[in-house]
């Protein structure tokens, strides 16, 4: 058994060149070492990239954010993978500032490219995450998405006090649990809607040890004794103002006769692939107002200061014990693995991911 | 033949005593003259009331604004139909100041019951109508719900620059009619949208007539070339930024794909009866914000000189001609019929309007 020694180990980027399935058309590429960064550039090394549901969709030629072709030097022009990273700064180029190696950035501009080990990205596109002992490569590889996306929704829309509740179906998915998380920071209460199944009450137990106040399924909105009495015990009779909803369809339109009057009922996914289909009287005489939230619009539309405050809030979170790392697991492409081996790997986790029900949250680790 | 001379004419009113279909539960019912106002009221004779749509539904009960019971002196309480009319002030109470005997007035508070001839109203529920040459009794009969219905969806979601599009359904409806004149008396363009039928040209030059810019049926809409093409053409690329529901159902998902990006689409009703139905896309990815649209909401969160704002700000576009009297009929209870026949003049226009599409309003005028 040989090792290639570390000093010629090649860079290696998990690429595609025409949409499809990532199953099918995605590949891991290695390439040579890239030049220095040129001005106002950073070369940095990704340590720990999320698989995104989104980024499947990006793939798959769906999602309306559409990635760039990219030269990896001396290669055909490709489609690198992946939006969200942490990556490490290995070297700067003239002109930066505030940034130097070792710093620990992440990516505000969408479709970078992150399914990779080295890259040279443009200074403006990356944000510089505060270091902090509690906080975790995974902590930093999920920051951008999912866990602003939750923190967003929770603030821009509605001004909540302590005690107010909010509603969100999809509630176990990375974003509902950073919901439940920094809801309870605020002193929210959470009533958290899933589909049945049949280990309900383990997950029901898990969501309200992160902070939860009440689980219940979409099944039991049928139900207008619980809806009518029960839910209006728990919340005092005082009507939910904010619902959070990834899901859409019959279970989203049950889920919103639990708002009260001057709700706004914030989209930010489909699961269902339903519409979101709603009785125009809510409209109309509760004024409800249904809006959408894209964290990528909203990283175009905000400063770069408003990001670095962003940042700097959700780190806090992480420091104060409020924001646990998101269950997930780590698919490693090893070094030695061949481009062979590596491309196999990813294709077999993205074929189980496209298959179904994936609990956890997958991160890539280029080594 | 004989008549009652006008010195004995008793007041009447169109009352029911319980919720159902209008054409059953509707009478008319005479009553002995009020005593003078008390403090703080006035004594107002109504001149003409409209009957709308929503006033059916306030009779049948399925509506959320309810009525309250009234004596009408010595008789049994009874609800008294009608949101919406014009009175002239015919003696006010102590303490009333600024409003006078024969100054015209509108109800501001919903469900007061208009289809009388002499109430006693408190000051605090009407607003005074600025009498113009131009203002005839049926401008003024309809100022409070369709005109500022329209007038308020047009200002208060999207600014809107000259030359910008509004698109609308239900755009031959008496809100509808009203958006195209405001909106052309600011210039801006309308597209207007209404169900196929036989005369739809002569409705489509009618709808021109009155500033529209553009008229298609829902039908239309299943032309992907006429909107992909024909209606970017019209605004130029430039995506539309508001659209005006009151019809929901599967017509207005496909309007909703006329609107762009940070587009709001205001709901102020559901004539096809089917819920507002959208893709969560529209929301996520193109910014979409839904929100519903009740003019009884915004009298009760609006302060009187708001009030006296907007009513000055209605009558100014008609005394500039640019805001024409609806099609309208006149239903009128003559002095000498009998209650009998008054009721049963009421329940026979009720079953028409019941029967379909009337296209004219109708307005009630009690001698």
């Amino acid at each position: 058994m040989s090792f290639r020694p570390s000093a010629v180990r090649a860079t290696r980027a998990i690429v595609y060149t025409r949409s499809g399935e990532p199953s099918d058309v995605l590949r891991a590429l290695t390439y040579k070492p890239l030049p220095p960064p040129p001005p106002n550039t950073l070369n940095i090394k990704f340590l720990l990239s999320p698989i995104n549901p989104a980024d499947i969709n990006v793939i798959q030629g769906v999602y309306p954010s559409k990635p760039s072709l990219t030269s990896l030097v001396h290669e055909q022009p490709v489609y690198v993978g992946g939006n969200e990273g942490l990556a490490e700064v290995k070297q700067v180029g003239a002109g930066v500032s505030g940034l130097n190696p070792g710093d620990w950035v992440v990516m505000t501009k969408s479709q970078l490219g992150t399914w990779c080990s080295i890259r040279n990205v443009e200074v403006d596109d990356v944000l510089r995450v505060p270091r902090a002992d509690a906080l975790t490569e995974v902590h930093g590889a999920t920051l951008t998405v999912n866990t602003p996306t939750a923190y967003n929704m929770l603030n821009n829309f509605v001004t909540l006090e302590k005690g107010d509740w909010v509603v969100q179906n999809g509630a176990n998915s990375a974003v509902g649990q950073a919901v439940i998380q920094i809801a309870a920071s605020r002193g929210l209460k959470t009533l958290n809607l899933v589909r049945n199944r049949p280990d309900f009450s383990e997950l029901a137990t898990r969501l309200k040890s992160l902070g939860g106040t009440e689980v219940l399924t979409y099944d039991d909105l049928a139900d207008r004794n619980l809806t009518n009495t029960i839910v209006k015990d728990w919340t005092s009779g005082k009507g939910i103002r904010l619902g959070l909803n990834c899901v859409s369809g019959k279970d989203t339109t049950s889920m919103s006769r639990l708002l009260g009057n001057d709700a706004y009922l914030v989209s930010y996914g489909a699961m269902s692939k339903q519409p979101l289909s709603l009785p125009t009287s809510l409209f109309i005489f509760k004024n409800l107002t249904t809006v959408g939230f894209w964290q990528t619009r909203w990283y175009k539309t905000h400063t770069r200061q408003d990001k670095e405050i962003l940042m700097q809030t959700l780190v806090d979170l992480v420091v104060q014990g409020k924001l646990k790392e998101p269950e997930h697991e780590i698919l490693t492409i090893a070094a030695q693995d061949s481009d062979e081996v590596a491309g196999q790997k990813i294709r077999d986790t993205m074929a189980k991911l496209l298959g179904g029900q994936h609990g956890k949250k997958v991160l890539l680790r280029i080594e």
